[in-house]
Order: C-alpha cells, then structure tokens, then sequence
C-alpha cells in the first residue's frame, strides 16, 4: 500500500499546492536533525539510542569459569580419590596450577585453577575428610565455561544507533560502561488554541468543550518517553499566539492545535511567519488531517495539528512522532504491516484515507479490526484503537478478510 | 505449546519437589495482589490503569456542532441568496432560532442556532455583502454533527480495568476528568549478592566480575514504567543480606539475585526464612533458572533469581514482569503467540527450555530467529531477543520451519 517516495526533482513547492502524506512524511524527516549526543549514567539509558560503539573490554568470561558447584580435577581423577587442596569461592583466585592427584572445591562462577580439566559437580562425587571420590566418566572442559568462549576482548558488542533495552543495559555494566554517550530526547512544547476551549478541571458554558488535544498529545510525548511537555492555552489573537510561542521556545519541538484552517480565526501559519518560521508545507491529501501544517526555524520544527482530536492525534503519531524518533536517533518511519480485516469497510473521497484500527496477533497473523469514528472529532468509539490502517485512493471497499497495510501507533 | 494448568487438588507442597514453569507462574499470580488505588493528575496518568468507570458528563458533540466553516441555513435557501445575520465563532452561541430566508456565518466547532437544517461550506457560496447565495442542493445535517452522535450524557466510556493510553487521556480530559482513581505500579528494591561482584565504576581484580543484574533488573522496571528500583549490594553473609533486607524493606517487590543455589554460600533461602517471609517455591523445572526461589510476607513479595544473567533476565520478565503487571492492575500473564522458526533448532534434557529468540512479523505470520547464547550466563549473544521461544519436553530437535510458541519478553 505503501507508494514510492518521489525523487527530489519531483519536490514541489509545497506551500502552493497540497502533497501526499508519503511526500509530507518525507519532507518532516528530512527536516529533523538527529540531537547533539550527551553523556548519561548507565541507570538513565534504558530506552535511549546509544550514540557511541561499545566493545568487549576483556575476555567473557575472563578465566576459565566454574559453571556448578563440585570439584575441579584433571581427567587423571575420574573413577578414583584424590585429595582436596582447599576451597576456592566465587570472587576469589587459587595461585598455583592443579597437578594430577589433587581436587579444589569449587563454587560456580570461580576461575578454575591452571590445569583443570573437569569441573565434577558436587552432586556425582563422594567427599570422605580431605579426599573426595570422583565419578567413572569424566570429560575435558565439562562445567567449565573457557575463557573468552562468549566473546573476546575487543569485539564489537553494540554498535552506534542501536537503542538501549534491559539486556543491553547488561551487556553494557559488564563491560564497565558507567557512563554512556546518547542521543538524547527532544523537548516538546504544545500550544493549544481556540475559542470553545475551557480547561479540563472547568464546566463548559454553552458552546464550550474541554480541552482534550493539549493533554493527548503531552500523553503521547509521556508515552515516547519524554520529559511531560509544556502546554501553553493561546487566544485566537496574533499577540496571545506570539506569546505563546516564546513560552515554549526552549522547545525543539512545537505542537499546536487548532488555528490550522483557513477560516477567519485561524491565525497559526501567520503567527508563524510572523515568528520567523518557514512554512514547509500546509495541507496533505489525507482523511483525517487534511489542514496538516509544518514549519522549521533553524533547528526547530512547528506542527500545526487541526483541532480536531482524532485528526490532532492521527498527526501527532504519523508525523510529530517521526521527528521525534529521528532527533532521538530512531529510525523516523512509523513502524507497520500487513493484516487481514475482519469486518469490511468503505472508503469514500479522493484523500488517502488512514482509519484508526485496533490490530491483534491472529493465528496466522495480524487481525485488523477497523475502530469507526464518527467524524474526526470523535474519539469516544476508537479509543482502542493502536494503530492506523491506510487505505490509498482509488480503493473504494474493502471486504472482511482482504489485505490491508496499517501503521503502528506511536504508543 | 502452553500446557493446562493444574487444578487446586493438585497444588503440590511446593518446597519439596520442583514444580513446573507453569505452576511456578500461576503460585506467583495467586500470591500477588492488586494494590489500592490511587488518586493521580490526569497529567500523571498516561501508562496506568483505571480504577475507575468513567462516563459521559454530557452529550457528545454537547451541541449540534458546525463541522466546517460556512453558513448555518435552512433548506429552502438552496438556489437563492438569503440575509446574513450575523457571525458565530467557535466558544460562542446564537440565543435566537434560525428562520428561512436567513444565513448564519459559522465557525467550524460552533453550535448551529435551533433551526438549522444544513451548513453550507464558505467554499460553494457566494457572498455579497450582507447577502449570500447558496448552492442548488443542500441536505438535511449537511456538514452539521448531532448533539450526541458520538455519544450520549451517562453512557460508560472507559471500563475499570483498561490502560490508559493517550488516546483515553483525550477523552477523559474532554469529559473533565482532571483527577482519576488509578492503579499504582509496585516499587520493587534488588538486593545483588556474589562475593566475585564489584560495582560498573570499579575494575576488575583477578576472579572478579562486574554486577550486571543489579542494573539490568532495575532497567527491566524502569521500562515497565516503574520509578528507578533502590539496588542494594549484599556479602554472602547472614548479617548482610538481613540488613540489605531491611533497606529495602518499603518495596512492595524485593528481587534477591544471586545466592539461590544449594551451595555453601547460598544464603538467600534462610536469609529469607530469618525475616519472616515464606518460601513458596524453590526450583522449578526449567532452563535456565532452575534455582528460582518465590516468598511471601503478606503482600511483600521476594524473588530469589539465579546469579547468572540469562537466568536472572528470564527470571524477572516472566515471573516478576507477572506479579508487577497484577498489582498494577494489569493482566498478569506474559503475552505470546506462534510463530515459525527461521533455522532449526536442538534441545536437550528433561526441563521446559526457554530460548532467547528475535520474533518479528512476517509475510504470513511470525519469524522466530533463534539467539543462541553459550550458556546462562552469555547475554552478549542474546540482547537482540524479544521474546523466549517455549519447547516443553520431549522435543529435542525443532527444524526450520517448525511452528513454536513464544512469549514476548517484558521490554
């Protein structure tokens, strides 16, 4: 479902006609730039990308590793008694090299002396005083882990740009990396406008509604990880707009809601200008979401989401989420796949259309069941939704148990 | 691949003969309780579950709501050019109803005045002056939402029980829930224990070995969402590990690592036993982490996980990973599926293994690519893993292509 990303010769002037979501995502990617790398401790990495590689600072296991409880022997042993020559725990060293005739006690996780050849677990030996007898059958190297058998000192373990999950955090403290170099998180601001707006803990007076955008898409922004985001409530005036926008200007990124459209009170694409943005592009031949805006100053990116909450939301994770995952080292592109419908759908208009779904592991895979709104106002009937099917024109009806390509959610 | 879980009679006495991965899991859930809810900002909420129901305060749209921006008509004006009698933004109300002959300038998110029959976008008529002409057709709510179309004052919106995503933090904020009943997520303290550990800032002497649990068990918690796990560092003493015990005692959940084994310097199990806590489990038929060790004092619940770290990893996401989500709220039981191996795979002995692999989605279904780690304490070879592919007993040799069940693994 997926089309071609147009070449560069294709690029249109985007402020004089609309583009296609394909172009728009393009377009927001090229335009976010991978943030600055920062050095953080090992306890505050988990779910960032790791701005440098990291390899193995010596052998794993460094020694030749007791892997059980027992006796390490040489293979002369097996079958007889020999004398037990001490105790050797976890964390300590024995010095002088293991002969024919002699057993250590051993604990797991110990280095076995030089000449070891077999460590006997506890539980198939017979200790009698200072001799234990040893069993029929022993093997080279048995319960033994060799030196550098994981990996050598040396060896790449995790490259630049792989993001840090629990195991790599593992990896990581082995090799004593404490402190770590990291590309950190943008910064979100959120300004949110319009004249029916009240905040969440106000009772609506005729014509009013709450303020639903402004916490959704801090939500999102809380969900990715980010530090919770500033949101500032703006008037529909060019002053209130501009002191909105140097409220949040500390922000990389700038979300703001409302304003997008082109009627008498949408003011955000000139309280943009006015700011010193560049209009990128405002408009995308998409359903929901059409008055789509995005603008850069320098380094920092301005997303004009409509007001609409379901088209609001649908821009945030298509769009604001990529430039997210770009500055933060990810790679941009909204995850997705391929899914069976089970219920059919229709598709009406000349916009691709990108359908809140909730999409489930089935037998033989994805299920994707369509969540229908009723307009793009309304999230009460697709709250469950978790991802976006998409549906390019001239796609009129899908049929239960046709192939759809969807998008993951940014949750 | 997931077996029947055995009926109450069955219940064996747990701490004389090793139990299944089954059993282990479901004595877990059982003794894991859901914590009392709490009252949290909305802002704070993303993440958590509901204790709650919430509903409707009002009708959804409140009003019948301008979808777009245009004017506010009867029916009979199509074809002709009416009066406009005014202007209506969003936030605002026109108190009088609106007869024939007459236009309302509106805009998109204002209630329509009583009599409105349709919105005529700005883009198909004609203005001139204080007169605009209409198109020749208009129907019947053209461009207008009905009070309550999406949903209805009292209906339940969200359940008690369901997560709270973004998109549920949009409408509870319209909704004006600015404060809600949720779920807490447990603390959990980790107490590591080994004589061959030193800290990730230190250097390694001969025989040692750098802690490696301690952060990557408190990374597994923080990327559930919990606040940055308390890791305390114990000697394989009786005094230590009752004091590292007690530091850590406000947490809900205390991981032990190391110091579960049968060895001499095993302490865990009656280091436990002194403070007061009953030992549930101790083995289970497993690999790896066949010493896992599970005890309760009231609802402060310990899990002794094996030192090594493949072993430890497994350990917490899918036995801690089960207890954190029941207190949380959440369903306990680790998420999986089936999928099809990507290269074969061999198995030997008589535990259920539990087998590092990378699960990602396919043409027609699952990809399961096994990681093969050297032994349970490799998890250099294994930190791309996602999921624990599941083979029971007898299986010993999977070919590519096999069809196996897996369980994600708590990232």
């Amino acid at each position: 479902m997926v089309k071609a990303i147009a070449s560069s010769e294709e690029m249109p002037s985007a402020m004089h006609k609309m583009i296609d979501p394909d172009m728009a995502l393009r377009l927001v990617v090229e335009a976010a730039e991978r943030l600055e790398p920062v050095e953080v401790e090992l306890g505050h990495s988990v779910g960032l990308v790791l701005a440098q590689q990291v390899a193995a600072d010596r052998d794993y296991p460094p020694f030749n590793r007791a892997m059980m409880d027992g006796y390490a022997v040489r293979l002369s042993a097996a079958g007889g008694a020999v004398a037990v020559i001490g105790e050797l725990a976890a964390g300590g060293v024995w010095e002088r090299p293991l002969t024919d005739g002699q057993a250590l006690e051993i604990m797991t996780g110990a280095p076995c002396p030089e000449g070891t050849e077999a460590v006997a677990p506890k539980e198939v030996v017979d200790r009698q005083g200072e001799t234990v007898r040893l069993p029929e059958s022993l093997k080279q190297g048995q319960n033994i882990a060799p030196r550098a058998s994981a990996c050598p000192a040396g060896r790449v373990l995790i490259d630049q740009g792989e993001p840090i999950t629990p195991l790599t955090v593992g990896v990581l403290a082995t090799v004593g990396r404490a402190q770590l170099r990291v590309y950190p998180r943008p910064r979100v601001g959120i300004v949110s406008t319009g004249g029916e707006l009240i905040g969440v803990d106000e009772t609506p007076g005729p014509g009013q509604i709450r303020n639903s955008n402004g916490p959704m898409i801090a939500a999102y922004a809380c969900a990715m990880g980010l530090e919770a985001p500033r949101v500032v409530e703006a008037a529909d005036t060019p002053e209130a707009l501009a002191t909105a926008l140097e409220r949040v200007a500390a922000a990389e990124i700038v979300v703001l809601n409302g304003g997008v459209s082109a009627g008498k009170y949408d003011l955000v694409p000139q309280a943009l200008t006015a700011f010193g943005a560049e209009l990128v592009f405002h408009k995308v031949t998409q359903k929901p979401g059409k008055p789509l805006l995005f603008a850069r100053r320098g380094r920092q990116l301005f997303f004009g989401l409509p007001g609409n909450p379901l088209s609001a939301s649908f821009g945030f994770h298509r769009y604001v989420a990529a430039a997210i995952r770009k500055m933060s080292g990810r790679r941009p592109q909204p995850e997705g796949g391929k899914g069976r419908l089970t219920d059919g759908f229709r598709v009406k208009g000349d916009r691709t259309v990108f359908q809140p779904a909730r999409v489930e592991a089935g037998a033989t895979g994805w299920r994707v069941a369509i969540q229908r709104n009723i307009d793009s106002a309304d999230i009460f009937n697709i709250h469950h939704a978790n991802a976006m099917v998409r549906l390019d024109p001239p796609v009129e009806e899908c049929l239960a148990g046709a192939e759809v390509g969807f998008e993951w959610m940014s949750l």
